[in-house]
Protein backbone atom coordinates (compact mmCIF):
# COMPACT_ATOMS: atom_id res chain seq x y z
CA UNK A 1 0.00 0.00 0.00
CA UNK A 2 1.94 3.58 -1.21
CA UNK A 3 0.37 6.69 -0.51
CA UNK A 4 0.14 8.88 -3.66
CA UNK A 5 0.12 12.71 -3.38
CA UNK A 6 -2.25 14.12 -6.56
CA UNK A 7 -3.43 17.44 -8.30
CA UNK A 8 -6.24 17.99 -9.87
CA UNK A 9 -6.27 21.35 -12.05
CA UNK A 10 -10.26 21.78 -13.15
CA UNK A 11 -10.43 24.88 -15.45
CA UNK A 12 -13.12 26.40 -17.33
CA UNK A 13 -13.52 25.20 -20.53
CA UNK A 14 -12.13 27.61 -23.37
CA UNK A 15 -15.58 28.32 -25.08
CA UNK A 16 -17.02 29.69 -21.34
CA UNK A 17 -16.80 32.92 -20.29
CA UNK A 18 -14.90 33.69 -16.93
CA UNK A 19 -16.67 36.64 -15.37
CA UNK A 20 -14.54 36.31 -12.43
CA UNK A 21 -11.32 36.37 -14.50
CA UNK A 22 -12.55 39.44 -16.33
CA UNK A 23 -13.29 41.16 -13.24
CA UNK A 24 -9.73 40.58 -11.86
CA UNK A 25 -8.03 41.81 -14.82
CA UNK A 26 -9.79 44.96 -14.81
CA UNK A 27 -9.42 45.16 -11.11
CA UNK A 28 -5.82 44.44 -11.90
CA UNK A 29 -5.79 47.05 -13.86
CA UNK A 30 -7.09 49.80 -12.04
CA UNK A 31 -4.10 49.03 -8.89
CA UNK A 32 -1.62 49.87 -11.85
CA UNK A 33 -0.79 46.43 -13.28
CA UNK A 34 -0.59 47.11 -16.61
CA UNK A 35 -0.05 44.62 -19.60
CA UNK A 36 -2.33 41.32 -18.59
CA UNK A 37 -3.84 40.29 -21.73
CA UNK A 38 -5.94 37.31 -20.86
CA UNK A 39 -6.34 36.20 -16.88
CA UNK A 40 -8.55 32.78 -16.23
CA UNK A 41 -9.64 31.43 -12.89
CA UNK A 42 -9.65 27.78 -12.06
CA UNK A 43 -10.04 25.51 -9.42
CA UNK A 44 -6.54 23.35 -7.87
CA UNK A 45 -7.68 20.15 -6.09
CA UNK A 46 -4.13 18.63 -3.81
CA UNK A 47 -4.83 15.20 -2.02
CA UNK A 48 -3.57 12.38 -0.84
CA UNK A 49 -4.78 8.60 -1.67
CA UNK A 50 -3.48 5.46 -0.75
CA UNK A 51 -3.64 2.90 -3.24
CA UNK A 52 -2.21 -0.60 -3.98
CA UNK A 53 -0.38 0.98 -7.45
CA UNK A 54 -0.14 4.13 -9.35
CA UNK A 55 -2.89 2.14 -12.36
CA UNK A 56 -5.16 1.98 -9.06
CA UNK A 57 -4.86 5.35 -8.00
CA UNK A 58 -5.43 7.32 -11.15
CA UNK A 59 -8.64 4.64 -12.07
CA UNK A 60 -9.86 5.92 -8.56
CA UNK A 61 -8.89 9.90 -9.38
CA UNK A 62 -10.14 10.18 -12.91
CA UNK A 63 -13.64 8.63 -11.42
CA UNK A 64 -13.22 11.47 -8.72
CA UNK A 65 -12.40 14.40 -11.38
CA UNK A 66 -15.18 13.22 -13.48
CA UNK A 67 -18.01 13.27 -10.93
CA UNK A 68 -17.16 15.22 -7.71
CA UNK A 69 -14.23 17.62 -8.95
CA UNK A 70 -15.41 18.86 -12.33
CA UNK A 71 -18.44 19.94 -14.44
CA UNK A 72 -18.11 17.99 -17.35
CA UNK A 73 -20.18 20.13 -19.60
CA UNK A 74 -18.50 23.69 -19.00
CA UNK A 75 -15.08 22.79 -16.85
CA UNK A 76 -11.86 20.31 -18.23
CA UNK A 77 -9.66 18.77 -16.03
CA UNK A 78 -6.10 17.30 -15.54
CA UNK A 79 -4.65 14.84 -13.32
CA UNK A 80 -0.87 15.40 -12.14
CA UNK A 81 0.30 12.05 -9.64
CA UNK A 82 3.16 14.28 -7.99
CA UNK A 83 4.91 11.17 -5.95
CA UNK A 84 4.11 8.31 -3.88
CA UNK A 85 5.90 7.05 -0.53
CA UNK A 86 4.95 3.26 0.42
CA UNK A 87 3.81 2.71 3.88
CA UNK B 1 8.45 43.28 -25.21
CA UNK B 2 7.72 39.45 -24.94
CA UNK B 3 4.45 37.84 -23.49
CA UNK B 4 4.76 35.69 -20.75
CA UNK B 5 2.78 32.71 -19.45
CA UNK B 6 2.57 32.57 -15.80
CA UNK B 7 0.24 30.10 -13.53
CA UNK B 8 -0.53 31.36 -9.83
CA UNK B 9 -1.81 28.92 -7.22
CA UNK B 10 -3.28 30.27 -3.94
CA UNK B 11 -3.75 27.44 -1.41
CA UNK B 12 -5.23 27.70 2.38
CA UNK B 13 -3.06 28.10 5.27
CA UNK B 14 -2.46 24.39 6.49
CA UNK B 15 -3.40 25.80 10.37
CA UNK B 16 -6.72 27.07 8.30
CA UNK B 17 -9.78 24.86 7.82
CA UNK B 18 -11.42 24.01 4.65
CA UNK B 19 -14.99 22.68 4.71
CA UNK B 20 -15.33 22.72 1.18
CA UNK B 21 -12.69 19.95 0.69
CA UNK B 22 -13.88 18.57 4.17
CA UNK B 23 -17.44 18.22 2.17
CA UNK B 24 -15.73 16.78 -0.98
CA UNK B 25 -13.73 14.38 1.16
CA UNK B 26 -17.21 13.20 2.94
CA UNK B 27 -18.82 13.04 -0.59
CA UNK B 28 -16.35 11.06 -2.69
CA UNK B 29 -16.00 8.55 0.42
CA UNK B 30 -20.65 8.22 -0.45
CA UNK B 31 -19.49 7.57 -3.95
CA UNK B 32 -17.52 4.61 -3.53
CA UNK B 33 -13.91 6.38 -3.86
CA UNK B 34 -11.66 5.04 -1.00
CA UNK B 35 -8.09 5.50 0.21
CA UNK B 36 -8.28 9.84 0.36
CA UNK B 37 -6.39 10.53 3.73
CA UNK B 38 -6.43 14.14 2.19
CA UNK B 39 -8.40 16.80 0.36
CA UNK B 40 -7.62 20.57 0.25
CA UNK B 41 -9.01 23.19 -2.48
CA UNK B 42 -7.68 26.14 -3.81
CA UNK B 43 -7.19 28.23 -6.97
CA UNK B 44 -5.15 28.55 -10.08
CA UNK B 45 -4.97 31.88 -11.81
CA UNK B 46 -3.62 30.97 -15.57
CA UNK B 47 -2.65 34.29 -16.85
CA UNK B 48 -0.66 36.25 -19.74
CA UNK B 49 0.77 39.44 -19.29
CA UNK B 50 3.08 41.24 -21.27
CA UNK B 51 6.51 42.30 -20.06
CA UNK B 52 10.16 43.59 -20.88
CA UNK B 53 11.77 41.48 -19.38
CA UNK B 54 11.04 38.24 -16.78
CA UNK B 55 12.10 40.23 -13.61
CA UNK B 56 9.75 42.84 -14.52
CA UNK B 57 6.56 40.25 -14.91
CA UNK B 58 7.51 38.91 -11.84
CA UNK B 59 7.45 41.77 -10.15
CA UNK B 60 3.86 42.91 -11.17
CA UNK B 61 2.74 39.14 -10.72
CA UNK B 62 4.18 39.07 -7.03
CA UNK B 63 1.92 42.69 -6.41
CA UNK B 64 -0.78 41.19 -8.49
CA UNK B 65 -0.76 38.41 -6.26
CA UNK B 66 -0.15 39.50 -2.90
CA UNK B 67 -2.88 42.65 -3.77
CA UNK B 68 -5.35 40.53 -5.41
CA UNK B 69 -4.81 37.21 -6.42
CA UNK B 70 -4.35 35.93 -2.52
CA UNK B 71 -6.03 37.18 1.09
CA UNK B 72 -2.28 37.12 2.72
CA UNK B 73 -4.42 36.30 6.33
CA UNK B 74 -5.76 32.97 4.94
CA UNK B 75 -4.20 32.14 2.06
CA UNK B 76 -0.72 31.54 0.45
CA UNK B 77 0.78 31.54 -2.94
CA UNK B 78 3.27 30.62 -5.45
CA UNK B 79 4.04 31.93 -8.31
CA UNK B 80 5.23 29.52 -11.94
CA UNK B 81 6.49 31.72 -14.86
CA UNK B 82 5.86 29.14 -17.61
CA UNK B 83 7.22 29.97 -20.90
CA UNK B 84 7.87 33.30 -22.95
CA UNK B 85 7.72 34.19 -26.77
CA UNK B 86 8.94 37.48 -28.01
CA UNK B 87 6.12 39.85 -30.22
Amino acid sequence: MSTFHARVLVHLRPSVLDPAGEATKAAANKLGIEGISMLRIGKVIDLEIKASSENDAKKRLELLSDRLLANPVIEDWTLELTQAHSL
